[in-house]
């Protein structure tokens, strides 16, 4: 068989001559300004005749300079990277948010991505005292204090024990922290970008207890970094036993120096800080440590002037990717929106969704799978008429939390929060299409 | 509170002096041979002693120059990527395999993986005019022949249908070709490599199909890519209708020019060449066309001389990914087996695990999420006495069918085969803990 190249195909050279614009259903039908969703001309559609300013859109599909050569070899790229035509698919950072840029943080571009899996070379970075180059021959892992065998580990030994992967969300609990003041810098990136979703892979924590065994009165475990800001935390140890897990890989090869390699801590459902980076030491004790960065920082000034402590929680959160200020309507139609849940309870049970700024909802379509404590992929179909809207959308999960308003959220932490707002995003349409971060009184 | 610097700490103080490097229980006490495992000396040890040769593995995690410094910003790397300490960890081709690199494969690093996700920079590929660079704006789909209105679509047009997301993976029929001339290179990632399972995603086909309307003599698709091979091929009507995927995004982000950028055809559980990569045609008609490449080329020569044509799916397999050629043993004592099982007609049920080449079977544990179409992960916990073993592990799917010996397959195929090569693999492990690959009369 002889395939008739494109350029002498009957339907082809009958698009050519009608250049017909119009698509006919749903999706097609409604998106007027879609600028290449062309019918081919065909005798249901050559009655409708051309329009002005898609007839270019109307060639067809040519022989381009890429289908008439031989591209690239298999060992051009050993280790892949993304087309050039992404370059603008990048991790951003917002200058005057921190003094500089190793205690800092970078934002994931959510309003470029699909699906629940965040690539590693996307995943947000928040570092305390910038990013190691760590030799992992030399790196160990020491677990002490009230533990009847304290060891040190290499990467070898962590490597042999059991492993186990998982789904996870991290997010940093600044995240929409710039929201609390309404800096609003009308950016789905800025707005929700310090988040991310991987398979990790590693040891479970319990496993690595077990080894050392416990003694009674540890109640407590200190979790420190190897950077140059040795980030500690404490944790509660029945927390530990549950379900963390100390992690070498990231979405299947080794994490990524800024997420910590060769070794993290993972603990799903609660805030990024904890998951500490470049782990290097467990240490079991009796009560909390009152590190710097569970005082002084990762703490919420409430009205009365005390602090909230030890908040670890990622309560239930969503937010719509499509449209979102970086990514704006194309003319009224059809749509579909997408988004993205999440909670660290577990799973996502229900998300709504508002267009009028929530006075009326409709339940959205989850994609699975749905995994607890993982990001959850929504959609809803849309048709926009043209007209000013509100969208919004809000995150039930399995224990029955419903995502709160950033009104509500204020009622309870009043005006000195930085970090946990997981409150309602708004998104103002405007009838160009436009999309604008606002916040409803 | 200030925390004690490592150096200062008892503990380290009692190991620097000890350099007791014996680990106490289960995979650390019975792996003798583990580089690091040391425990910390307290009273529980030190009467151990130190062992030659580990002393200087003694040495507790000291400040290092990582730990005394800043690191890099957070805008050094806008698109991340790996530690130069895992520049080994690539994509390889075999040189003598194929005349040139452009029509050729690359492997997948899998004996450096974790998890069921494949990173995008590491997903093999296989190309027959190599990787074209295509301009997103200028690509269309075009979608005409039995249809009742035949559709030029732009990416922008595609990304407003619904999407879907989904986590499959794709096995090229051509991996294990290799080992059907039991070519033996020794190498797990040259005998199971040519896979990567990923989360996609784009558009039904359905979705599109019901755009354009299917005529009632349609029954089979062409499918055609834009690169300079314009791969084409024959697929049945009621398969596309059932869970194809138009896709544009692998692992969140865009796809990677290598493996279609900007569209390709997902067809899961199906042979890795019908996932047409720079997707540009979809033409309906009433029977097969009998491309180049499902006629010369992805067809099985039979015993009596006759091919198989259109052996699209890929049947249940799987592969022990640690220990392998390139991950040996080190000496005696307790491990965990990994490894990776699939299978194209839906869900894994059962993955068997042998250590006496296929006299005795266990069954290993099945990792969350098991998805149908996807790669699950496996473990087994297993005690290596020193002794020679033959490893095995043997894939059972949710339809009852028992991945096969090489030997059963040959009774059926013959010698002539290169495609589809499901059969059980078999590793040799040798006293010294290296590892084999071997294959059982």
């Amino acid at each position: 068989m002889r395939l008739t190249p494109w350029r002498s195909l009957p339907v082809v050279q009958k698009l050519a001559a009608s250049g017909n614009p119009l698509a006919r259903r749903s999706f097609l039908k409604l998106g007027a300004a879609l600028s290449g969703g062309v019918a081919v001309g065909t005798s249901l559609d050559n009655s409708l005749g051309a329009a002005p300013g898609h007839a270019e859109e109307a060639a067809p599909p040519a022989d381009a300079p890429w289908s008439q050569s031989l591209g690239a070899g298999v060992v051009d790229r050993p280790y892949g990277r993304p087309a050039e035509t992404e370059a603008d698919v990048i991790r951003r950072n917002v200058p005057w948010l921190t003094a500089g840029t190793q205690s800092s943080v970078s934002f994931t571009p959510i309003q470029n991505l699909s699906g629940i899996i965040t690539p590693n070379g996307l995943f947000f970075e928040r570092h305390h005292a910038g990013r190691p180059d760590i030799d992992p021959d030399q790196h160990r892992l020491m677990i002490h204090g009230l533990v009847e065998r304290p060891l040190i580990l290499s990467m070898k030994d962590i490597m042999r024990f059991p492993s186990t992967s998982r789904i996870h969300f991290i997010e940093c609990p600044a995240n929409g922290g710039m929201e609390w003041r309404a800096a609003q810098l009308n950016s789905l990136q800025f707005t929700h970008g310090m988040i991310g979703c991987a398979e990790w892979t590693g040891v479970k924590l319990s496993t690595l207890l077990e080894e050392v065994g416990i003694k009674k009165d540890a109640k407590w475990a200190l979790v420190e970094g190897a950077d140059g800001a040795h980030m500690t935390r404490s944790l509660p140890l029945d927390k530990c036993l549950d379900d963390w897990l100390v992690v070498y890989a990231q979405n299947g090869e080794a994490l990524r120096p800024e997420q910590g390699y060769p070794l993290r801590l993972i603990v799903p459902g609660w805030e990024g800080n904890i998951n500490i980076k470049w782990l290097r030491r467990i240490k079991l004790g009796d009560k909390p440590w009152f590190s710097r960065e569970e005082t002084s920082k990762y703490t919420d000034l409430m009205p009365d002037g005390s602090s909230r402590g030890f908040t670890w929680l990622i309560d239930a959160k969503s937010v719509i990717t499509f449209p979102c200020p970086e990514k704006p309507l194309d003319g009224p139609g059809l749509y579909e929106i997408r988004g993205l849940a999440w909670s660290g309870s577990g799973k996502v049970r229900r998300v709504d969704v508002s267009d009028d700024g929530g006075m009326n909802w409709r339940s959205a379509i989850l994609h699975d799978p749905v995994l607890s404590k993982a990001l959850t992929k929504f959609t809803l179909e849309w048709r926009w008429d043209g007209k000013p809207a509100l969208l919004e959308s809000r995150a039930v999960d399995e224990t029955g939390y419903v995502q709160p308003t950033i009104a509500e959220l204020r009622k309870q932490r009043g005006t000195n929060s930085v970090y946990h707002n997981n409150s309602i995003q708004t998104w103002q349409v405007k009838p160009d299409g436009s999309v604008f971060d606002v916040q409803l009184a």
